[in-house]
C-alpha cells in the first residue's frame, strides 16, 4: 500500500506518528500484507533564516517526532535539550531572541546550512536528516514540498500602518495576536515541486491531509505550482481531517489564519478550501457539516468522530479512521469502474 | 603609554593577561599615570571553516582569556562548556570530529559567520566580540592581522607521497607528529593588513612579541604585506619573548614548526627570524644566546630570566620585564637623539 500525506508541523507529525502506530497494529493482525510506503510532503513555507542558519520548523518537527527525539510536552524541538548556544548568542546581542533554539536542535540547522551552502538541494538534505532519524526503516520518505526557498510573510496593521513581518515573528513572537491582513509567500509562485512530490500524489493509493493548519501549512503546500492539479487529477481518494473542533483549533492559530483570508472558522469552511479535490472529511462529533456537500469530484464523504489526538493511541485511531475511509472510497471507486 | 603586541593563541593570550595584571599593579603604585592603551594584532593564519562556520582559534583564545571566559586547564575554549551540538553533529555523520567545539564556543562561530555572511569585515566582527568580552574596558583593542581570509596548509609526506592538509588538521588531529615539509599560507601574499594594524606598529611606544609560535603565529602575521616593513621602520623598540626553553616549546609544537622551515630549534634561531627588527630579547636563564648578537637596527639587548608563565602572576612578571626592557631601550634611544 502507498500512502501520501501533506503535513505541517506538530499536528501533522502527531497524526503521522499515529498512522505508523496504526499500521504496526494492522500488520500484526494481517500478516503477509506488503509493507506500507508512506510519502510525506512537508511544508517549508514557514522556513526562516536565523543567525545565518536555515531553519525548517515543520520538517524538523516531523523528523524529531517520527524519530523519537521530539520534546513531547512542546510538540517541537528536541527532548532533554540545553540552551547554551542561545544564551551565549543573547550575551553577544544577537537577535532575534524570541525563537527558541536548543543546542541539539542547532546541530540540525548548522548541518543543513552547511550542506545547502555547498549547493545541495533541500530535498537531499532532508533525505540525510531522515536517515539519521531512521525514517527509511519506518517506511517513510519525507520530501520538502519544494527545493526553492520560500518564506511566508504576514501583513499586519499596527497603529494604522501596514507592515509585513516574517510568519514566525507573527506566530511565535506575537502568538498570532496581531490581526493579519493577508499572507504573502515570497517565492511560492516561482517554486518548483521537489523531486517526487507530484508523482507521490498522482501515483498512490490514498492521499491523507492531517489536521494541519489549512492556511499556512497545507494551504502553502497547495500553492506550490502543480500540487493542486495533481490532487485534482489523482485517482487516489483524498481524505482530510479537520483541524477545528467547535470552530477552534486544538492547538496553533488556524482560526486567526482563516479570519485573515476571510474564510469561515469551521470544519465546513476548511472543507471549502479543499473542495476541488477532497473526497473524505473527518470532522468532530459535534461539528455541524452540511450533509452530503458536493465536492467537484464526487459527493464528499463526511465522517463524524473524535478528533483529539490526546495520546499516540488516540492519534493511531484517528489516522486509522482516515485511512479506512480512504481505502473504502478507493474500493467503491474500483467497483464502480468494474461495474 | 601605547603598547602594541603581535599574538598567537594560548601563549600570546596568557602573556597579554599577564601584561594587564602587571599594568594594574603599576597603576596602583604610580597613580596619575595615564591609562595604557594596548593594541593586539591577532593571528588569523590558522582560521578554519568547520561545518560551514568560520572559526578563528587564536582570536577567540585571546577574547576568552582576557574576558575571563577561557577554560583554564585547556588554555582555549570556554569554561563550563557542554558539547550537545558536537555530539549531535557526530550523530548526523558530519565531519570533522577531531576539532573540539563546545556549545558556548559554537555561538561565537555562528555569530561571526552570520556577520561575515552579511559582508561585515572580520575586524568589525572582532570589535563586536571584543565588546562582549569587555576588552575596551581593559584598554585593549584587538585587531585581526587582516580582513582577508587566509588559511595555512601544511605539506606533509606520508608513504612517499606529499599532500597538503589544513594546519588545524596537522596541529590538532596529528599533534604535529607528521613531519611537515613546508607551510603554505593561501591568500597571504594578496592579503591587506586590517585597518589600524600598520599604524599600531608605527605609532606606539613599545612593540611586544609574546612567546607565541614564531612560525605559524608571529611568522604568519609577519607575512601580511606591510607588517614586516612597519616593524623595521617603527621608532618604538621591539621586544620579544622566546617561545623556547632549552630548545623546546613550553606548549605547542614550535620545535616541529622550526624544523619544517629549517631553522635551529633554539632561542637564537628564533631571534634570527626577527633579526631585521628585534631590539630586545628575553630568553630562559639557561638558554645559550650569542652575546651581543647584532641586529639590523642596533645591538640586540638580551635578557636572561625565567620564561615559564606558571600563573597569572608569573606571566605578569614576564610581561613586566619585557615592557621594562622596551621602555629602557626607548629612553636610551630618546637620550641618544637628544645628545
Amino acid at each position: 500500500m502507498r500512502i501520501t500525506a501533506l503535513a505541517g508541523g506538530v499536528g501533522g507529525a502527531r497524526f503521522l506518528r499515529g498512522l505508523l502506530r496504526h499500521l504496526e497494529h494492522r500488520s500484526a493482525t494481517a500478516s503477509g500484507e506488503a509493507p506500507t510506503r508512506i510519502t510525506v510532503i512537508g511544508n517549508t513555507g514557514d522556513d526562516i533564516t536565523l543567525f545565518g542558519l536555515r531553519v525548517c520548523p515543520d520538517i524538523d518537527t516531523i523528523l524529531y517526532t517520527l524519530g523519537g527525539g521530539v520534546h513531547e510536552g512542546q510538540g517541537w524541538g528536541r527532548a532533554d535539550e540545553t540552551h547554551s548556544l542561545a544564551t551565549e548568542l543573547a550575551a553577544l546581542g544577537a537577535t532575534p531572541q524570541w525563537f527558541t533554539l536548543g543546542d541539539k536542535d542547532f546541530a540540525t540547522h548548522v548541518y543543513r546550512s552547511q550542506l545547502l551552502g555547498r549547493g545541495m538541494p533541500l530535498s537531499q538534505v532532508v533525505s540525510r536528516l531522515s536517515a539519521r532519524w531512521g525514517l527509511p526503516d519506518l517506511g517513510v520518505t519525507l520530501l520538502p514540498m519544494t527545493d526553492t526557498p520560500v518564506e511566508t510573510h504576514v501583513v499586519v496593521e499596527e497603529d494604522g500602518e501596514q507592515r509585513a513581518i516574517h510568519f514566525q515573528e507573527w506566530w511565535v513572537r506575537h502568538q498570532a495576536a496581531l490581526p493579519a491582513e493577508r499572507f504573502v509567500v515570497a517565492g511560492l509562485d516561482q517554486a518548483t515541486a521537489a523531486p517526487g512530490v507530484l508523482d507521490a500524489i498522482r501515483e498512490t493509493d490514498v492521499v491523507l491531509l492531517p489536521p494541519s493548519n489549512p492556511v499556512v501549512s497545507i494551504g502553502i503546500i497547495l500553492g506550490v505550482p502543480g500540487v493542486r492539479d495533481a490532487l485534482r487529477g489523482t485517482r487516489a481518494p483524498v481524505v482530510g481531517v479537520s483541524p477545528l473542533v467547535g470552530g477552534r483549533p486544538v492547538r496553533g492559530h488556524a482560526d486567526a489564519c482563516l479570519r485573515a483570508i476571510g474564510v469561515e472558522e469551521s470544519s465546513a469552511g476548511v472543507a471549502g478550501l479543499y473542495e476541488d479535490f477532497l473526497d473524505g472529511w473527518l470532522v468532530d462529533e459535534q461539528d455541524p457539516m452540511p450533509a452530503g456537500r458536493p465536492s467537484a469530484r464526487s459527493r464528499l464523504e463526511v465522517e463524524h468522530r473524535p478528533l483529539l489526538m490526546s495520546s499516540v493511541d488516540a492519534a493511531a485511531d484517528l489516522a486509522g479512521a482516515a485511512l479506512d475511509l480512504g481505502l473504502r472510497l478507493r474500493e467503491d471507486r474500483a467497483s464502480r469502474v468494474t461495474a
